[in-house]
């Protein structure tokens, strides 16, 4: 089952500069071929159910064995059954009725 | 890893009533014997990782077999390494706090 | 606008115990007549739009007065039109599919 | 009050083209200045605390004058007090981080 998800992973108890324990499950996002996009809240990945969330399990692993006493995630994630689509389906579909709405 | 976990399961495409599925899934996890306790914005479980996300990954294949085409889930969780903490002991400790507020 | 809501507030950069500023915000919401209730992964309110974002704003303002440098809330909130539901409601719908299936 | 918020609203009752909605929400969102960036599971905004939830209540408001009934949306929001910091500065001190592992 393929999935598309976003993943906010927020270590808890090692201060406030959170950004070197985002890039550690950066690497193991993009390791498991899951081609993770960040952004300001989150990053965005792709891939085969069980893939994704041995990945994400990996995260959180990985955070307590770097420090971190507790790790919290939240996640946004969607499958569909009607149809195959991408990421960049999803986007592209709001931008056209986004260019559609500015050029009437 | 012990996992507490909190699950909203969103059935897209099958009309506004959506409790029918959502008992279904509450079926899934109390099967699971994640011991879900429904909330009015999702429901709380807690257990071994991949039975958590096996069990969720099962609502979202029941959720299709029952017709949903799309079906999106907002989840948030939690692991901990320092001290093992149950469901109960996370609520007590704030109504704790509360308590003792309310006698100062 | 009444609105349904889910709300997981985190202060950062506190230390481990983050259930003396959940109390914190327990009491926020509960003077702001949202009636929290409490669960392990966050609190249900429910009330008026400005009155439940209003006071998210007024938890955010005292933790970070009570020494927290960042603060990170993750909500859910749902409104409708079609009819007037409480959180009861939504509850009780699925309770009785549940059982509805139990007796079968 | 500054917030950088992550934003996935979700109209109910609709069928499965969400696109024209998610549009429609891009629109408010940018009249009220808060430069939405949009990805695959929601879209990114900036601004004062105010502005922002102003802007999400006319995005329910508007998706159900689109005749939505149901509107549901998950939201991350995070607020800080110890320092100034955009979008771009999230995103930049995690790739830094990349950058200085890969190099290593």
């Amino acid at each position: 089952m393929h999935v598309i998800a976003d993943i906010s992973i927020v270590p808890l108890g090692v201060g406030l500069s959170l950004s070197r324990y985002v890039a550690e499950c950066e690497k193991i996002l993009s390791e498991a071929g899951l081609e993770p996009r960040l952004h300001a809240y989150g990053t965005n990945v792709e891939g085969e159910w069980d893939a994704v969330f041995a990945a994400l399990r990996r995260c959180h692993e990985v955070l307590h064995e770097l420090g971190a006493p507790r790790v919290s995630t939240n996640l946004r994630c969607g499958t569909r059954t009607d149809r195959s689509q991408t990421r960049e389906d999803k986007v592209r579909s709001v931008v056209e009725k986004l260019d559609a709405n500015t050029s009437e």
